[in-house]
Parts: structure tokens; sequence; C-alpha cells
């Protein structure tokens, strides 16, 4: 099973790549830090005559790349209550490729499996509830498997190495996503 | 009382628009179209000595602008059941205002009302209640007034005009919204 | 189109009877107030050898009833973030009713339309959100169209018929309710 | 610090009993099964001359010696995605000890700490969130402190003790309560 890891945090090495360093660990994976890529946002030719019209940017590579993975690992630090906006940039531009006949996007994506991890500052483990509903609904309309989610709480660079509540949920989730890549 | 209209749609005169005009109906306000603003994406110096860097692009004029109304109106379509990403990226720059001391920006904000209006296709009036529950979040951490909100439904362009429960739903928050500021 | 309106307030005549009636005006429906019928707490004999008991109180004989509506109106005061616990109660017994082989319960409950109608004090619009995605995820599993919901907010006796912003949303709520049973 | 757990489960040594035992391993605790106690559904009397009436079963004493204890853990199973009516019964009754000016409710709750366990079987960890949620919001009434939450999956007896993320996750509620209540 080939795993990628989505990172939308503005920082390296910051709580978010720490604590899924801590989820992943002894497993192989592969980064993609959106924040490395120019992706605009969407521009809705939904319903526009001739459809989407080609953007000049990384967006399109970068799917294709993510699409060759079973794993997709959605990290991202908790930014107003939400995904960073780096990250729903990336997430709005499926639309696009919902589109884009030569992907077989949506089919793709309901072969595929997800976790999404998570780190805030403010009392993360209620106030990321409504993220993480959120990312339901859009495994939902993809048919994506949403397996799991791991949430940290973290403020300071590096605090959340010295959380031992994030610390043993991030155990806990790197066993069980262990067994489940196993197979 | 004077009203903002921060508009995250990718399109002009789309739903979202078309909601907010039935909903703003015989009362001024000035639109702001994030779309048509630079806004980069947030870069997160909080923890970086010297704090966050000047930023080259229309964030801060258009904060400014904007913390010159009373009641702002956050007016979104709903994006994979989220705000859209223009608009996430607007919000996450609210941590670079937080930390600039010339602007008193939470004090500011925390003296504002706000409402959200939302359109979505795919069941919003249920699956947007994770984006409403983001914004309480978010408004409550600056200690703003977050008085109503509106989800309309609609898909194809101009639907939304003939959707009977949203156009419903727009005369009740418009009555409201009258009596509000007509104080 | 029959029109069944389970009501799980502790008093009658309060703000979510007032509210329903606005909410139903025009339309001919039936009332079953929980409160007065005894439905005990569901005991949990799903894994049991022999399944459910018979229970000695009112549940089977009102659930039958209710049955007999297309349209289910579920309507509670908002208790503590949630339905009564009376209403409680009473959704808890579906359980029994989902495997009592004469019921056909979940084919029945498929084909009926639901609503819900609730009123609360502290901020219903915002804190009564999970409340509403509880009754999603019930009527998802039953797969029962949930069509809508109303939300008023009011404290004291009949303080809801002052509200302008409930009774504005129950008059669209009304319009669609009319437009949808009117097939 | 002494810690009491209210379970709301209408079967003991069910799943939600034995997530529980593990979560609190090595840790003292003393429990209160509900459905052992009478307790009969509020009687909204808030705004009736002469407010509550004194009910006849077994609730006051019950709470009573609850508030003898520092840490408060709700233990419910996810029934139809919500507490269980039982324990939805006891937690309306809240409103009654509020009024009661003997208890002095909102203080004693506001000085104690607050955790809840539960365990569905339908994607409990997405589709339980809404309890969460009203928990979150029932505490903040209160001004009682809501520490944490445990997750379980689990359908039929005895799953739980099978499910390697349950008792991951058990495993890191009990080191995290551990430090906690080791103060």
């Amino acid at each position: 099973m080939k795993i990628a890891v989505i990172n939308g945090s503005s920082r390296e090495n910051g709580n978010t790549d720490a604590l899924t360093q801590k989820a992943l660990d002894g497993i192989p994976f592969t980064s993609f830090y959106l924040k490395n890529y120019k992706i605009n946002p969407i521009d809705d030719q939904r319903h526009d005559e001739g459809g989407f019209v080609k953007v000049d940017d990384d967006y399109e590579v970068l799917i294709r790349q993510i699409l060759q993975h079973d794993v997709l690992i959605f990290a991202t630090p908790v930014y107003w209550y939400g995904m960073s906006g780096v990250m729903k940039n990336f997430v709005d531009r499926f639309s696009q490729s919902l589109r884009d006949e030569t992907l077989n996007f949506k089919k793709a994506m309901s072969e595929k499996k997800a976790y999404v991890i998570t780190v805030g500052g403010d009392y993360p483990r209620i106030k990321g509830l409504p993220l993480i509903q959120q990312f339901q609904y859009i495994f939902d309309f993809l048919g994506t498997e949403f397996v799991g989610y791991l949430i940290g709480e973290a403020n300071a660079p590096h605090e959340i190495l010295s959380d031992s509540k994030s610390l043993g949920d991030a155990l806990s989730f790197n066993t069980a996503l262990l067994k489940h890549t196993d197979k």
C-alpha cells in the first residue's frame, strides 16, 4: 500500500509535521507539501460553455502524482477552526478534476482510504470537530473510505512532543494504521 | 450602521450573489469580492523572531476598509462543505492582523456584528452545518456577535431564484436584519 | 398526505407548541404528545437469546398509530442541547421496532418524510445544530427523507410569538410544507 | 480526587462497561448505573408559580451523591446517535437542580472536571461527534471543564475487547486521566 501525506502547513517542521511523523513511525510514505506548489483557487466554470479552462499551475501534475497512492493522509493545522487555506484551495480544485475525463477522479478516489491528522491550539478535540465532519462529507461525496483521524493539541513550536495525550493518541493511530496497511 | 458584504464566490452573479441581494433588499451595503483582491495564504510566522513580515498583497488595505463597517456579512458558496478557499485564505490572515499593533483587530472585531450567507448544492441545510459551526468558533474567538445565518440551496446558475424555501428564508433574514440595523 | 406531529414537550401550550401551530397553520395534522403515553426506556436485548421481550407500556400502540402517517414532524424543546428525554426514550425504542417482524419498521420509515421543529432558549440556531445533525443520522439510518427543520428561539412562556425571526422562519417553513404536501 | 462514573447503559457488562473498565484501569472510581434508579422525565415547571414541585423518585438523592465527586465520567452507549434516554432524563433534571437553592448546583458543577466515554456500532467516531458537541454545550453552560472523551466502536457483546483502535485509545485515555488525577 502506497501512502501519500498531503500537508497543508505553512511551516515545515511544525507541530502538524511532528505529530504526523509520530503517527507514521515505521511506515513508509511520501509527503506532498502543498505550500511548495502553485495551486490557484478554483474558478467555478462548471456551468460555463466549454467547462473548465486549463489552469497554468501545479495542481494537475500534483493530483496525478497523489492519485498513484492507495492511502491519502490529509495533514493540516487547524487554522481558524478549519483546514488551512492552502489545503482548501487544493480541495476546491477537486471540482475541476471531477470534470476531467482523462482522470476518472471519482472512481479513483472511491478506491482509496483516507485519514486526517490535524493539530490546533484552541481546544482542538472539540473545536476541530466541524473540520472532521467537513472531511466526512468530502469523503462521502467521493466514496473514499474515511478510516480515521488524529487530533493533536499544541501551540508553540515542538509543543506537541510534550503533550502526552497527543502522543498517546498518535501511538494508537500508528498501531491501527500499521494493522490496516499491513493487509 | 454600515454593512460590508465579504464575498468569497469565484463567479459574480452566481447564486450566492443572488441570494445575498434578496437578503439585503432595501438595505444599503458595500460589497467586497475577495476574488478581485490578491490575498496570499498565511505564512505562519507567529513564532518567528520578528513576527510576521509585511506581505506584498491587497490584504492589509482590504481589511482596513472592511473594519470601517459595523456589520460584516460573510457570503460564500459552499465549496466542498466549507467556505471557498479564497475566503479561507482571507480568514487565515486574521492571524496576522491579530499581531498588527496598529490595527487593534480583536477589539475592533468584538464590536461588530456578523452574519453568514451561504449557498450549496448538496443538501446544504444539513451538510453546511459544520461550516456554520466553524464560523461560530471564529466569531467566538474574536468576540464578534454572530447574529444569524442564511443557507440557500441551488446548483445551476440562477436556480436559487426558483427555490421557494431559500427565498422564504431570505425574506425572513431580511426582516430580521432590517429590524436589527434599524436601531 | 397524513401528517403526525410527535411532540416531546413536558408542557402543553409551551413555545414548541406555539411555533408548531404557526408552522402548520392551515395544514391538517394529528398531534401525539409523548408525555401522555407511558414509554419505558429501551432495554437493550438485541443480543439476548429470544430478542426483545414484549414491554407493558404504550409504545407499541403509539408507533403503530404514527406509522399510519406519511409525514412525521418531530417537535421538541431543546433540553440541554438535545431532544427531550421523553422523546429520546421514544426514539430509543425504534431499536425494538426494527426487530419486530410484524412491523416492517425500516421499510415503513423509508417511505416517510420527516421534519424537525425545535425551540430553545440558549442560542438555539447554533447550539441546536448538533441536535439537527443527530436527527440527520437517525433519518439516514432509517432511509427517511429529512426534508427540513425549523429552529425557534424563546425562553419564557409565549415568548416565541414575539420573536419575529422565529415567526418569519415559521412562515417560510409553512410555505415550503404546503407546497411539499400539496402534491 | 474522587471519580464518579455515571453509566447510562441499559445492560450491565456491555461494551460501554468494558471500555470504561479499560479506560479506568488502576484508578479508583464509584459507578452509578442510572438504570438502577427511578428517574422521572423533567416536568418543566421553570415558569410555574412556586417553581418545581418535589418529585417522588431517586434523582435528588442520586445527584447529591454524585456531587460528592470531583471528576464526573459520563459513560453511555451511543443510542440513535445520542446519549441513552435514561441518561437524557437524568441530564434534563439538572434544570430542576439549578433551581434548588439548597444545592448550589451550578457552582458545584463549575468546580468539577468531566469526561465522556461512549461506544457505538455505526461509525461512532464520526456519527458520535454531535453527541460530543452536545456534551460540550452542557458543560459550557455549567462551567464544568470538559477534559476529554473516548469513543469506542463495537456492536455485539464484548466486541470492544477485540477492537484494537478502541483499546489503544482507552490506554491513551487512561494515561492522560492518571496524569490528570494524580495532582
